[in-house]
């Protein structure tokens, strides 16, 4: 296999190339095929349509389906329209379950239907039973290619089987043990086979008791099961008991990522926008819903200030200082939302318990909003030539308000999550906006109270 | 092994206790070890002081070895305290050498000297590298309990080899080959091992250019390596190219969470301080420099309105629209800054490029602005009887703001990862903070424009 570095990629990338040019069928071949999938992916998507079209002439089906899987979905819709029919069913054929399900599940259910009357009818029926599972739980994200051994099963035999086996199997490290009605009763790792005796029976090296998850699990609880134990896979049991797929580790990292990318969404109200690849229009097209909705909040900013108008007239410098107050409560807000939004998916919090979470976020807001206050109220009236009735506005204000600031953001992601409603409510954005108004209230109403002093 | 899951975990639970209290030891390791070792860990930790003391006493140091691996620095910390030092230094020849050397490398020097003075010199030359290397290196995280063969050996002798060695080995399913001068020269999966001859050598059977990393290499690129390729180890190189050690895909689990973390610490400005475990106290105070510098930046906010004093005294209503201005400046410039995290971390930025990014972000930039600015040049003068000025005013001041914040929140970022500077600086909220300034400049340089018209 070709490990391709800065240093000899350039190079190896026009060899690769001069020989596609040059229709030189088995020096591409070599080349090629040398390098790992993931390196042909991206080489692949690098050529233009004529270079693709010789791509599909020089690799068999198999050959191809290697780099088909490791393509983005959006380019596999792409890609798919180049090749002919028999070329694309042969390649599903050589495709793993799960990437295939996953693909087809994307297309239009026209299309799909076609392709999975035409490929063999236990793979099409291996498919039809993945696309069934709802997104994100554990049977959509799960292969049908494991290894199953039964309990009588000879330590030799077994590893003859795997000689066999393995190069269709998604994984023959962890080997899962069925009784005859195909419900999982032990796991045997690739590990304690070879170092068991030839002689011996599965059932006497496997772990009796195994961590499973079910078909309906969310693909997070599966990642977070994979993470705690640092397991390679875990196995998938329907409702009934029975084992009906695996989730391996290297999609469970791909779990984590989607996961964190919703996360790092919801904090900056851009979910489903955080994608680079996306045109200018459509990057607006998802992101405007969520700053129209603030600013239309931004409206209730505007409202509670106009209803201080007065005040406003009689001392037009207090609006100097609504950036401040607005700013700091914000930025606390933020910080707590960001400690409840990591902590909910390390699983921290339920060690912790929210009683406990609630008293440390008041308690840090009340110091924030100490340090805070005790900074301003001696800074204000040294810029504005010792107007010290602003300095206690401004610091007193900041007290009350940052102290809240922390408690509005630590609650209002529990609620949400607790109540399952669209996290993306409990965005960044909408604690700010929400501790903004808050915030403003309590600056203009101190403000007023001490109007005759100012 | 027992699962435990929420149904049978407490009565499970009770009578590990029970065991543990009527000093049956014979009776409490049977339950305890059956256990896998994560959760060995958390009943281990739920136990009470007397009950630990049990748990040595029961334990062999070996078997408490995989207990203590398990715990969170902090823990290992406290519960080392309650063991003797024989059974502390038979503890730590059991444990992994890159568990041991994160534990050591927390610990006072002279203490971690000691320990490392009573270990086996061999061992303790191990940790005593692998503390040499720099934090959040693919060094310091790496394990050197791999196991490495010659081009020549067969497959039988590799076999029967792992059969003795897999016990210690971190992962017996990559096993990498050496030449005499102990440099990398190929690698062999147990799948491959399993699938060929007896008779054939590791030579044959090899593939022979690796994808390996440099034990300087930063962590996170480490894990971008496992992540790509799907690896379940990667194996790590010294300068000279000889073979040091190999990270595994279940520590880069932990590196990814990490990094995570510390994304999301920057995008809220509460680096360092997203913990639950804290102290309100504790959390105050690393929470309490990003607040009060980014009071400060307030101070400018306020500074800017300042200079437009006459402004808004000659017509206060301005001041009602300072949060909404300021609002969606800010709310803009976060949306791309995730956009912008999210791309570093994931690695797309590479591949779109930095022009093109700007360019999305630009046209995503004015296209909301334009959304923006629309709607409030109706709703404006709606809300106040008829303001068309007004309503003007705060539409192109949308406008002009949003367009710039989405470049600030794209171009701040990628100078600070350019320039390689502590990237907090680029947080969420100093870009917000940047964005109000610049936003607010805007809207009061076209209201004091146009002021006669008001």
């Amino acid at each position: 296999m070709v490990k391709l570095d800065e240093k000899n990629k350039e190079e190896y990338t026009r060899s690769v190339i001069n020989a596609l040019k040059a229709e030189n069928i088995k020096a591409f071949r070599n080349l090629f095929l040398e390098l790992h999938p993931t390196d042909q992916v991206e080489l692949f998507v690098s050529f233009d349509q004529s270079q693709r079209q010789r791509v599909y002439e020089c690799l068999s089906p198999a050959e191809f389906a290697d780099i088909f899987q490791g393509l983005e979905l959006e380019q596999q819709k792409e890609y798919i329209t180049e090749l002919d029919q028999t070329f694309a069913i042969a390649m599903f054929n050589s495709m793993s379950a799960d990437d295939l399900a996953d693909f087809l599940g994307e297309l239009p259910d026209i299309m799909a239907e076609t392709y999975l009357n035409n490929m063999g009818q236990k793979d099409a029926q291996d498919i039809k039973n993945l696309l069934a599972y709802p997104d994100e739980t554990a049977g959509a994200i799960m292969t049908t290619e494991f290894i199953a051994l039964a309990t009588k099963d000879k330590v030799s035999h077994v590893l003859q089987r795997l000689k066999e086996q393995a190069p269709d199997a998604e994984t023959i490290y962890y080997l899962y043990v069925v009784n005859e009605q195909r419900k999982l009763v032990g796991v045997v790792s690739l590990r304690d086979l070879i170092v068991a005796r030839d002689d011996q029976l599965v059932e006497e090296i496997m772990s009796t008791r195994v961590v499973s998850v079910s078909v309906l699990d969310d693909q997070e609880e599966v990642a977070d099961v994979i993470k705690k134990y640092d397991f390679l896979a875990v196995p998938v049991i329907s409702k009934q008991g029975k084992l009906v797929g695996i989730v391996t580790v290297d999609d469970v990292m791909d779990v984590v990522e989607e996961e964190v990318t919703e996360d790092i969404g919801e904090i900056s109200a851009a979910r489903g926008a955080v994608d680079l690849q996306l045109s200018s229009f459509d990057a607006a097209k998802k992101r405007a819903p969520w700053i129209l909705m603030l600013a239309f909040l931004g409206l209730i900013s505007a409202g509670v200030i106009g209803q201080f108008e007065e005040t406003l007239e009689a001392v037009a410098r207090l609006a100097v200082f609504i950036p401040l107050i607005m700013g700091s409560a914000g930025n606390t807000g933020t910080q707590t939302l960001a400690v409840v939004v990591r902590s909910l998916a390390l699983g921290t919090l339920d060690r912790v318990g929210v009683g406990k979470l609630l008293k440390r976020e008041l308690g840090t807001g009340v110091m924030l909003g100490l340090i805070c206050s005790l900074v301003l109220v001696l800074t204000v009236p040294v810029i504005y030539d010792g107007d010290l009735v602003l300095g206690v506005i401004v610091a007193s204000s900041l007290l009350a308000a940052l102290s809240v600031a922390t408690v509005i953001g630590a609650i209002i992601p529990l609620i949400i999550n607790k109540l399952r409603i669209d996290p993306a409510v409990a965005s960044g954005p909408f604690i700010t906006t929400l501790n903004d108004i808050i915030a403003l209230l309590i600056y203009f109403s101190i403000a007023t109270a001490l109007l005759q002093y100012l």
